[in-house]
């Protein structure tokens, strides 16, 4: 109960102090990433030339640095906007798509977190574990079945993600079935979303973007601030599977509706609906 | 009236008289340029490769630069392109997306307007402000509140915009919530348009490719066509929110909608409901 | 009625073969693409940079190479996996967009057929045209009206087609009014889809990334997997446009129903409706 009054004043803060958010991501959902910040209320900027991310992080109120599609010049612009961020007190939001999928983005996550110190890093769970160097079974940009979390690895899977979150002075958000968000002290499940959300592109990246302006809205209630956006994007998805369905829709739609019902949401359905809990 | 009337003469002779338009643009839009330039009925063809953009501008009736992600390689590619299309007597327009940002969007737009000559220029008020040399109160992408058009300093920003337009030999069109079109000489208004047209990524983007099809449609009377550009976009948006809120939607389906809008335009819409205004 | 039994079953196959398919694509139409392998039940993976290519293509069960924005970097990584794939005997698509609108694009799409085998190379006839060395009236990424296939010129077409197809040891596709497939001995033609669906981007970039799944879904049925994929997309549009204009909506709607049909589809619709024909 009190946690999801928590949650729905968290929306309710963000919602009202809109962020601007530097976004350094891949060209497959940047277009989600600019119009799902633009649907909570924040505004997006990307960009990626070495010669302009650091002034444009600095203008930023937040950063988030995404590898979907890694190219030479861009790893040197996130080093250095990353550093920027660090330096000018903004939080930065690592989204380590595809990590342990290709020894360019596994060692490029790892560059990261090495020399930029990240809010949090947002991923599922085959990408976390990477991160954490465990065994992953990574299957492209998707987390592998064999990862996936159930309430029975639930708990094995918790115990990585906290000693990450621990070892990087973090939060780690792994999406998934149930996702689970920690600071290594504080550990927070949420079981909003829907199944059908795995068949469109984009709601990992969306969700890291948010959680961006959420951690910037929220400095100092960051575990609070992930689980705000998690929750938010579980509810929009699933407000968004309803209106497909209803409609006899498919998954172009659900994309579109997606990012519809994050503009339409407000505290009392983000407080009432929340499926969130705290656990040991 | 009588300018309405034109308006909708500009639109329907640009309908029936299809562009085929060279984009050197951001990726975080590039589609939605690509069908919007569809839904009116032209053609979009992509390329920012230096080795090729001289043979795609010859090939093209009319060119877009929009620095909305500025490159290493692409920034050449602009200026070879638009050489080529000033030789070869194509309109160019250009995009100044971000200008006052950073330095490298500042100076790549100065660069631009000194090499190249651009039928229009479009942006929104602290891009223009930036490029007239005036001090701009950017804030990323979007104009900055203290910026933004009003009946209050409509004649102020107007006077910038003409001076700008005299010494560039250019159509200046400044997007808001008033429109500014002028060619230093004749200056136009447009009021259509809707704000919540600001909580969706890329209309400034597709107004600037609409606007090169409307101009090599319209080679000799260029602030019409920059003006019926800025209607059908001001129009579509407003129908697009009307259909958005007549289904409880929200800001992914009106992206969608503004699309869709653009594609069902006829010229009875156009010259009826255009917002139009010439001004002293 | 035997040939469309063929292509249900095809259907249904891929529908529960999933696959991971490696998409080097351009940045207009890269999230269609990777939305439209997530809707099909199948999984995207977006890499172009020549450092990680190879072992993102061994990872996958197919690769697409689709050269609608070339950049320097890119070429390379194209050649790098088109070689591990062929490797790996993993089922390589190409679709050469915009070949014959610049020498870069005609002599990359040379320089692929000549180092790497292609299952299936699916494009335009103007496309095709310039790739088996024919005049081309190219204009820009879409097919000249000269070239266009109609039943007056489809029997020259088919003779160009099914002697690229014999040369590259490979399947063409041209897609059009009507589509011809054909691997130089057996030649298929599918008069599924609709005028409307030129309106909107991407319809040819996201049959491509199909195509690599129905291939490696079928590798023994090259000829009707690329043909089923035809149909599927064909089908998805007919629908599709019906849709939007049951609701009077326009091109952004399109774009959206033709992903939502992709995902609805179902074998007895495939088989019931494909028009298919087997040519001599």
């Amino acid at each position: 109960m009190d946690l999801k009054t928590d949650i729905g004043r968290i929306f309710a803060h963000t919602q009202s102090h809109p962020q601007l958010v530097h976004n350094i991501t891949n060209y497959v959902t940047v277009n989600d990433c600019a119009n799902v910040l633009l649907a909570m209320g924040s505004s997006p900027i990307m960009a990626d030339d070495p010669r302009e991310v650091t002034e444009i992080t600095k203008l930023c109120t937040a950063l988030v640095i995404n590898i979907g599609t890694l190219n030479a010049g861009t790893i040197d612009s996130m080093l250095k906007a990353g550093g920027a961020a660090n330096e000018a007190g903004r939080p930065v939001v690592l989204d380590p798509v595809g990590a342990g999928a290709s020894r360019l983005r596994t060692e490029t996550a790892q560059k990261l977190v090495e020399r930029v110190h990240f809010a949090a890093i947002r991923g599922n769970v085959s990408e976390i574990m990477t991160l954490a160097g465990q065994a992953a079974h990574t299957q492209g940009v998707d987390a592998a079945d064999e990862d996936k979390i159930n309430t029975a690895n639930l708990t094995a899977v918790s115990a990585v993600a906290r000693r990450l979150a621990l070892e990087l002075d973090t939060v780690v958000v792994i999406s998934g079935a149930i996702d689970i968000i920690t600071d290594g002290e504080t550990t927070i499940t949420v079981e909003n979303g829907h199944p059908d959300m795995s068949r469109i592109s984009g709601t990992g990246c969306m969700l890291s973007a948010m959680t961006a302006a959420y951690l910037a809205a929220n400095p100092l209630e960051p575990v609070l601030a992930c689980t705000a956006t998690a929750v938010a994007m579980g509810l929009a998805g699933e407000r968004a599977v309803r209106r497909v369905r209803e409609n006899a829709l498919g998954t172009g739609s659900l994309r579109t509706y997606i990012i519809d019902e994050i503009s339409l949401l407000d505290e009392c359905k983000i407080s009432s609906l929340a499926k969130v809990q705290a656990v040991e």
